[in-house]
């Protein structure tokens, strides 16, 4: 067990925080609420950014960069969404400091005042739906498939490293569509894409479908979503792709001419995850000794760690050592040697595992002798020993093993944690005594989630895509209800 | 001709602006001073990203996130740097917008007023330094080598797109180092970086040295630049590398144990280049019929337009066109074919030359009797007959040649725009007749400086690095100078 390290068991959530920290992926700045996305972390970050950019491209899209100002009118011109986000956000007022007339320091310039405050950007729609207005007059410059990367600020109350932090990282995905049709399938699309980014490179497995009303984006006609179930049954919304209508086409006066050369707004979507998989990560796959990371994220997939006595044993080891990790890395693996003297085998082991790391290799003068490694994986804690001229072999296949390993935990973990209910006592219990996904019976109103929400703390999560059409009744009113839908109590 | 282009001899600063707007690079947005970047603009910094980030990575620094917001008070701890930085700057002063109590709309809410006023980092030096006082107390912790890839803002009054924007993206590297010594050569091998990047990448040429104590970074105690030069005779600073002392560590309180115990600050730099770039890279290269991209950065490398007027000649030369970009694209190289039926290709041509794309290649029926291709490089606008045989080589080789003419070209515009004065009418009279770099011998002082500042508008770039040593005397004081110093006017 990691030193120091509460465990699940004792405080999940305590667990949480302190493994960001140890495990070198974030910590608080001296800034409210905004914290420091440490090297180790970044690089997780960098990997996920990679794929989905790459996805991204292929399904079409391309990067381009707005304003992190928005000027406060903006904000104003569609009305549901002024509500959601014109909120809790950071207020430019001033453009000026001037060092203050009695020596005590400097203060923000009275006569620098602004005459619209600028906001900082909570979410993009308003600011590129104004600049889609000039890029867009014929069907010709349609569909417009356009991402950007970048920060953004919310003021959250209560903040948690990577789950809920006032300045976060994200990418926001804002199309524009000849028709409804196509906006919807562009919705789906993303939706799919997120999906399979989170399933096949992070190995957490997701529940896709549409948020109810009361859950949608602010400005949004649909809002799709993809949910995970963390490893205290609590869910986590991973990535939502929103089918805007032509709300924002209208607040903007966006028009387009369509191939009859008749005037029609635009249809929209916007799609985004954040930083905030960083936490869905960890909380899905980490345990009591530290992170636990997939092969296709983990910025180190395998560390080589000597173990001597003598600067002759060290010599021996080493040459074995770097021989090996560059047959890895012909194979495409990311591996570090690390021969540093100034810490001991054994505060290294507990360090890589600490990290995540999928695969350590030891090597010492007895496996130099008898033409083996000692390997062990991190995700089953399984130590084996390898002879040295199918090592390479097996390391490789061992990170498409751990991969699946890891997303079959997962799942298997949420089976169990899924559960059918009937009436509203045994919702309850389940919610209590065993957490996680709680699937029942809705009316379709607004008024029954509110109070199921008020009462127990759970929210509908999604009401599902794929799953069986079952007819029912409300587990509250008893009306008649077309299938269950996903409940849980949420991140 | 481009139509509607000014050209650079009609109005060199109109023309770029122009250029920049009809090249789909950028444009300005609804909010003073911050641009948008478009897709076609966004992809070229991509690259530069791309390739800048694998430097960094393999001169050994890795890639963090630090907050957006720095407490207005981090400021007041560097003394020096606090006049440099913290006046044009935006300052947030409250969180929260609420509906006016009138329905006129949405009104800052009195009662969310900070505390402490938030600056929107317009450079990270002070949150970086407040962090790393808890990341390092040993010379283990020695070198810290981190990079930030980041948006910034300073509050510009008068904003060109690219050269100088309220809002830019940027990326500014941040070191700690145990000794003096090293954290010189931090310094100095990240200016090199960056001259290899753009002479390099960017097909500029650059002049290394470093700044006079006036124009130094507001807490460095030596800044390294690298100084290009544009068609119009005007200098651009492309990249600053700043030795830091123990300015920082001292403001911050950063001390770290050395191997014999003893506690002592640590030695900084900081580093970084922006989208300022992507200015210098187009008024470097770029013509009165648009965009002129050098390979390695192009988007796009190479385009196939058909030309035809039936469908059976649009199916014939569009076999033929996909067969070459596949040929071309297993060879490495980024090729579009335009197939669009909506636009003729006497309007491709044009569109594509506007958009600087390196190399064209025309298909009609004619070319495929005769098996060849047409081809017209863009940097000299030369058009030849290929035959299909020897077409791949040539596309590819053609991609070195005009990277290579491309900074040949723009070297040679150099040398013969630099000038040795020895007299301050000769300065005035180059300077105004024929601007460029001029290089003049200067007393060393910041009155003299300030003096031909102040009369020409010309100053000094840089104190070149590599230029013989030549005592002589300065052309305003008559006072001995060790050697001549490069002046000009610049952006």
């Amino acid at each position: 067990m990691a030193k120091n390290l509460t465990t699940r068991a004792e405080d999940y959530s305590k667990w949480y925080n302190e493994l960001v920290i140890q495990a070198d992926l974030a910590e608080n700045s001296g800034v409210r609420g905004c914290m420091v996305i440490k090297p180790y972390g970044y690089g997780i970050w960098e990997k996920m950014q990679a794929e989905l950019d790459r996805m991204f491209k292929e399904t079409g899209h391309e990067n381009a960069y707005f304003p992190l100002f928005i000027p406060k009118s903006y904000f104003s011109k569609e009305a549901s969404h002024v509500d959601g986000f014109a909120k809790e956000c950071a207020v430019v007022t001033h453009y000026r400091l001037k060092n203050a007339e009695d020596g005590s320091g400097i203060i923000v310039d009275p006569d620098a005042k602004l005459e619209e405050e600028l906001i900082v950007r909570p979410t993009s729609e308003t600011i590129i739906w104004d600049t889609y207005r000039k890029w867009i007059q014929s069907y010709r410059d349609l569909p417009l498939l356009i991402n950007q990367w970048a920060n953004v600020v919310r003021w959250e109350m209560r903040t948690r490293l990577f789950l809920r932090t006032t300045e976060f990282l994200w990418q926001e995905g804002h199309t524009a569509h000849a028709t409804k049709d196509e906006a919807i399938a562009e919705a789906e699309q993303m939706m799919n894409v997120y999906a399979d980014f989170v399933e096949n490179y992070m190995a957490v497995p997701v529940i896709k479908g549409v948020k109810t009303e009361s859950e949608r984006f602010a400005g949004a006609l649909e809002t799709y979503c993809i949910e995970a179930l963390m490893q205290d049954g609590k869910a986590l919304q991973a990535g939502t792709s929103h089918f805007l209508g032509q709300n924002f086409a209208k607040a903007f006066d966006v028009k387009f001419a369509n191939q009859e050369g008749k005037q029609d707004y635009v249809w929209a979507t916007s799609w985004g995850v954040s930083t905030r998989l960083m936490g869905a990560l960890v909380m899905t796959h980490s345990d009591d000794n530290g992170l636990v990371l997939p092969p296709k994220l983990a910025p180190n997939q395998v560390v080589i760690i000597p173990i001597y006595r003598s600067d002759e044993e060290f010599g021996a080891v080493s040459a074995v050592a770097k021989k090996l990790q560059k047959e890895l890395r012909d194979k495409g693996l990311r591996v570090k040697f690390d021969d540093r003297d100034t810490q001991k085998p054994g505060w290294k082991f507990n360090e890589y595992e600490l990290k995540g790391v999928p695969v350590r290799i030891a090597i010492g003068p007895k496996d130099i002798a008898s033409g083996t490694f000692e390997i062990a994986r991190r995700d089953t804690l399984q130590k084996e020993i390898i002879a040295k001229d199918v090592i390479v072999e097996k390391v490789t296949s061992l990170m498409d093993e751990i991969q699946k390993n890891l997303f079959i935990k997962a799942a298997n973990y949420r089976t169990e944690h899924t559960t059918e209910v009937s009436d509203y006592k045994e919702f309850k219990e389940v919610l209590e005594e065993k957490g996680g996904f709680v699937l029942a019976h809705w009316d379709g109103t607004s008024e029954t989630e509110e109070k199921i929400k008020n009462e127990t703390k759970a929210t509908i999560r999604c009401i599902p895509l794929n799953v069986k059409k079952e007819e029912g009744s409300c587990i509250i009113t008893g009306k008649p209800s077309a299938g269950r839908v996903f409940f849980a109590k949420a991140y």
